[in-house]
């Protein structure tokens, strides 16, 4: 057998870039494998309107999933329709059967990825998932097999390319984050509700998996300090040039001494940061290993086709699989047994830090504010204060020392009491350069 | 069987970072696989002086790889001792021995690894190369493999990290062309005859290896154009500065509407260039796909754990189907059979070119100079012509359009006639943003 006899579930944006990319490339994909893909299903409730020439030739085409998942006629399912309900169904299903399986869904796995990798395990088959993190870039793999001598020390990402495209708009166009947000909906970056990508959830996904291989544990997804973009300004953009720096929304994962840090958050990088020159909508993934030192993947993080891609790649390496009738080669999530690591509370996470304040023009201010942050032991690492143009109020921007989340807290709890501070003070995390 | 048993010939560099990586990562190796790697033998000219802690429980040390690639009991050679004639044999007899075999020999392999393809197809056992292109940077993995659904297009590369080390010296600090090469030997970047990395010749054995995979031909080492970093001078480096670009050796494989286009060369590329930032001794590949298109890929491209790593991940895949008792999933150059496709002459390649003449300060010079240009339809972009402080003569640097090599000579040797015209004339390549 050479052929190996793909179902589709949900032909939206990524199911037509993942049916382009097998369709168009089929010459190809048989000469660098020899294996024939053939799309034998697709199951999508709009099947009727979303007839397109790429499904001319599908035998079987249904709005009925469930046919599918239970068919004796498919070896891969490829689950693209997305959230946590009939997908984990149709994917519990399709193990159930025997079936190895596909999919971009990462707010499924990083809910529920447990639970199925172990029963695919039990059954014997395997599980891709390359789409679900970075889109076109390869990640996935790359941490699993690639780097697999290598005791994984870090994984620093910019995975969200909605969060990505307002942040550089705001840097490099002066874009307020509404405007922004707005010409990302416009293009087709953001959906109605981006409220995934904007509050760093879906960032919080990805970490999850990416995490959870690099350092071979399960992270818990709910436990992931996830902070979005909503708060900040263009002020705190061009204070950052200033500095020399860039604002980015950060995936991070590190292992540590006393177990893992696992946290997505707005983070003030330098301009020298391998992450800083990641614009628009491209993801990136800055990975560190003990043995390999320093690796820099990036790509498109989403679209059609990019995703596309990585979703056949997958459908590829597991064909091959089916082909020559081994069980998976590897663990879906790349290590045979979880280990127990702890993961740090945010508030106990050190870095350094960016803070700004908005204050009267009265005597005492530099010396009220400086004085909490010392008697907090926050030790002050430059400070910049300096009118604006055309306001009373005057900003006070501060960069700290390494410090913890916790004294950060403790100093702005004490400090906003002060009669002179005005509005909410800013607390941005810095992350050396990478 | 869930050992295998691995045989090094080799004990140097590369071989040292290997052994390290399996050693001090077992625990790791085997919680990600499954597999345990045991070092079964040793082989290296030197090995009674060569001896540390990591070949303690080596159970089988010699001087004789010849003993290690016919024993029964090695499942991988691994040959790190490089060059054309020991090494290639050891490797064909380990084929014919039928053990798997892993190599970082671009060299070997860039001219012969049809044959030894070929071999290994035949005795169905696989060869893994990934540490010859890019040290630890997963490349040839990422080519094969995670981007399979691919019709690729383009790649473009910074490969050398000595030729890196020198031009990034010669950009940031203003060092000559020497004492950079003389930095990079006291640094042990550069060996004592850096031939084969400033004249390019290890940039072409690694873009041919890759050429070939991206587009599934047999692409011949010796018509690849090749062209060092001898002859850049900080003059040029810095005037490509003051056009916001840089210098790089670029290794590239281009996709064409004939067929293919492989060279090597110093390039000027726009500082907002993908590989402009990639600098010291990184390497960084960019590669474009019809599906999937940008993506880019940085690490260190050479040292003793980064390339060590590469090996590991080679031989921990490998072992994966000596274990499943399966033959190797892919071609080792990943595809079933080669495509005859033209590589186009270096004379009919297009680009852009920086043109530099160095001319006495009399009358009619550019209007010479110019007249040579169009009448070979060499349309300029850009001219500058400026004096240097306490010289006589005037530099003269252009800026074509899109232009052939063929068309660039022509107008050389006309210009090079004229009497204003001092020492050589410089023309490098201009790609384009990437």
């Amino acid at each position: 057998m050479t052929k190996v006899r793909i179902g589709l579930i949900g032909y939206g944006v990524v199911g037509r870039g993942f049916v382009a990319a097998i369709k168009k490339n089929r010459a190809v994909i048989y000469d660098k494998t020899g294996i024939e893909l053939e799309l034998s299903a697709v199951a999508d409730l709009n099947i009727a309107s979303s007839y397109d020439q790429f499904l001319e030739d599908v035998p079987f085409k249904t709005r009925d999933a469930e046919e599918l998942v239970t068919s004796p006629n498919i070896d891969i399912v490829v689950e693209l329709i997305g959230g946590y309900t009939v997908a984990k169904e149709f994917i519990t299903k399709a193990i159930a059967n025997k079936k190895y399986v596909v999919t971009a869904n990462k707010a499924l796995l990083a809910q529920f990825g447990r639970e199925i990798f172990s029963q695919a395990d039990e059954a014997g088959v395997g599980v891709g998932f390359e789409a679900s993190c970075g889109g076109g870039i390869p990640l996935i793999s790359v941490l699993k097999e690639d780097l697999a001598a290598n005791n994984i020390l870090e994984v620093c990402a910019i995975i969200n390319g909605t969060a990505n495209f307002i942040l550089t708009r705001m840097t490099y166009e002066g874009a307020t984050y509404e405007t922004a947000l707005a010409e990302a909906k416009t293009l087709g970056y953001a959906e109605a509700d981006p409220t995934f990508d904007v509050e760093g959830i879906d960032s919080a996904h990805k970490i999850t998996l990416l995490s959870s291989i690099a350092f071979g544990t399960w992270v818990d997804f709910k436990k992931v300090y996830t902070e979005g973009i909503t708060k900040i300004s263009t002020v705190d953009i061009n204070f950052a040039k200033e500095l020399g720096c860039t604002i980015k929304l950060l995936a991070i994962g590190k292992r540590t001494e006393k177990g893992i840090d696992v946290r997505v958050h707005p983070t003030i990088i330098s301009l020298k940061h391998r992450l800083a020159a990641v614009n628009d909508s491209f993801n990136a993934v800055l990975v560190k290993g003990d043995i390999v030192g320093e690796t820099f993947h990036l790509g498109r993080g989403a679209g059609s086709l990019p995703t596309g891609s990585a979703v056949a790649a997958d459908v590829i390496k597991l064909s091959k699989e089916i082909v020559n009738r081994t069980a998976p080669r590897i663990p879906p999530l790349g290590f045979l047994s979880p280990k127990e690591l702890n993961l740090t509370d945010i508030k106990d996470v050190e870095s350094e830090y960016y803070l700004r304040f908005e204050t009267e023009d009265t005597p005492g201010v530099l010396s009220g504010v400086a004085g909490v942050l010392a008697k907090n032991s926050v030790s002050i690492k430059s400070a910049l204060q300096r009118p604006y143009e055309n306001e009373l109020q005057i900003p006070m921007v501060f960069l700290t020392h390494t410090t913890t989340g916790r004294q950060i807290d403790d100093c702005l709890k004490e400090i906003i009491r002060f009669p002179f501070i005005k509005g909410e003070p800013v607390a941005i995390r810095v992350e050396e350069e990478g």
